[in-house]
């Protein structure tokens, strides 16, 4: 979208008032190094030294620094925070992106204008270890069953969700993973072992440490009613951000402008928007209407929506 | 143990008054094939002959006919349910086992007398499918999490257990296996799939059967609840068997006769003896004191408990 706004300014021969520069940037998600937004950090210089060895590409085996430096960059001046840009004088950082829930969809809006972007607590390994024993000889009390434990852990979180939701607070907590071990289980025992994951968002920070208090206080609970032991692993977090309100007022007049209906609303997922915004940059995310929400191979966003998204960036951009 | 009393008759040149077979019977457990049972039953004439081809060896892909014929066996008499021993006279079928629980073990007692055995309801291959969703993006009500869904119902059977136990009802139920898929789940989307299996056990059918009628309404109910859709799949089904009281007396009165210590208890696991009792033959089963449980790599009988409980088999024979 960025490289459109640049072709009509050019076609249009418009020379806006500042600079405008689009920007391609890598790893905001942690599918391949179990850590978000490294191209982001790394353009603002606040990326941290010690991560460059410290991050293993899953299928690769080999660190971030081995990867950076294959690709024809160069680690150590990423280990010394040396930045491309000069970022003090930015007056805005925009990201456009597909929505990744229903909402614009089922409401048929086309932009949504984003207030905020939630940050999260995550346990990427999490485990519960219990004891493998016959499932017809052993009697409730002898029992030690990590999927026993770890769906009770499930089930209650998802009350304490509701409960957060009652309360108006922005939250999420998804176990996205939940595997009992191929080569040791089996129906005629009660399971052993549960390898399992932890995902808390939301764009307080407050609410995320105290859910993160009530989730250790659950298994301290289960650990007794269950006899199992609960090892969460590393903890990796990223922070909530807020978004620019100048920004969001400035895109809510063009939109009324231009008659284009908008939502202005919360990014449940996080972006680079939100370092951009935590290294004080004035940010703004935009939406853009889609449907089957995000990472699935059915995400769709027609391109009827692409333009009239696209329309609303440029005609905010010659506004500035 | 049955040889080890056929040599010690031998030994001593006692001749019993009736005939003592020693069986070694294939195919109890059902980890090769999915089915119990697959010996007793083909020595009693009451196995089925659809199943020949329909039991497929879970490591080779071959059917159980295929598998009997390259063993050098002649699977034709099997579906013709010929039988090599006519039961008809059976006095007693005794089946000696490591006790499969930690009872024995914890009361220090070597012998278990065996009341009767447990049969089953079991579901080993259960789906639960939902939908792949963003776990920041997409809220609580757009939710189709089958992590969820078979979370809440572990933890709610569980619950439905604990009530049957307090109304003294014979029951176990447990989920061994729990997995979502590897190549679709991820932390930062709720799981659209997830694989388990349920195995429930009771010395009574109208347990059994209780039970069952309870999980397909929770299963109703959390469908509702969680929008996902569960496939059970295939059912397979044992038979609960009591053991023959003036046996069960016997080995009593030989115990303390020899002044062994014995415990009365049932048997959580299935066993060949429940189809031998189920097809009008007088059985019996001895448990032996044994640590660790059985079905896992640290199952130990000690010689000693072994020995003791020989010397109450040996004479109850002698005393038949």
């Amino acid at each position: 979208m960025g490289v459109c706004v640049l072709k009509i300014l050019k076609d249009k021969k418009i020379v806006p008032k500042y600079n405008v520069c689009v920007m391609g940037i890598r790893g905001e998600e942690s599918c391949w190094f179990p850590y978000s937004y490294i191209g982001s950090k790394i353009a603002l210089g606040v990326f941290e030294k010690n991560l460059l060895k410290k991050l293993i590409r899953t299928d690769t085996g080999k660190s971030l620094k081995d990867h950076i430096n294959f690709s024809g960059f160069d680690s150590s001046s990423v280990a010394a925070k040396k930045t491309k840009f000069d970022f003090k004088n930015t007056i805005a950082f925009i990201e456009p992106h597909i929505e990744q829930g229903p909402v614009l969809e089922k409401t048929k809006i086309p932009l949504g204008i984003v207030t905020g972007i939630r940050g999260s607590i995550r346990y990427r390994k999490a485990r519960c270890i219990g004891k493998y024993l016959h499932s017809g000889a052993t009697p409730i009390d002898y029992r030690s069953d990590s999927v026993l434990a770890v769906s009770t852990l499930v089930a209650e979180m998802n009350d304490v969700w509701k409960q957060e939701l009652k309360k108006n607070k922005d939250l999420t907590i998804t176990f996205g993973e939940f595997y009992t071990d191929n080569k040791e289980h089996s129906f005629a025992k009660s399971a052993g072992l549960v390898n399992f994951c932890i995902d808390l968002r939301s764009n307080s920070k407050t609410t995320l440490n105290k859910i993160k208090n009530t989730l250790f206080k659950k298994i301290k609970k289960i650990e007794k009613e269950t006899k199992t032991l609960f090892k969460l692993g590393e903890e990796t977090d990223s922070e909530p951000a807020l978004m620019n309100k100048k920004l969001i007022n400035k895109f809510k007049s063009t939109a009324i402008n231009s008659k284009v209906k908008y939502k202005i609303m919360a990014s449940g997922a996080g972006h680079d928007a939100s370092v951009f915004s935590n290294n004080n940059i004035p940010s703004l995310m935009l939406f853009i209407r889609n449907k089957h929400g995000s990472h699935n191979p059915k995400e769709y966003m027609s391109m009827k929506h692409f333009s009239t998204v696209l329309s609303v960036l440029k005609n905010s951009i010659l506004n500035f």
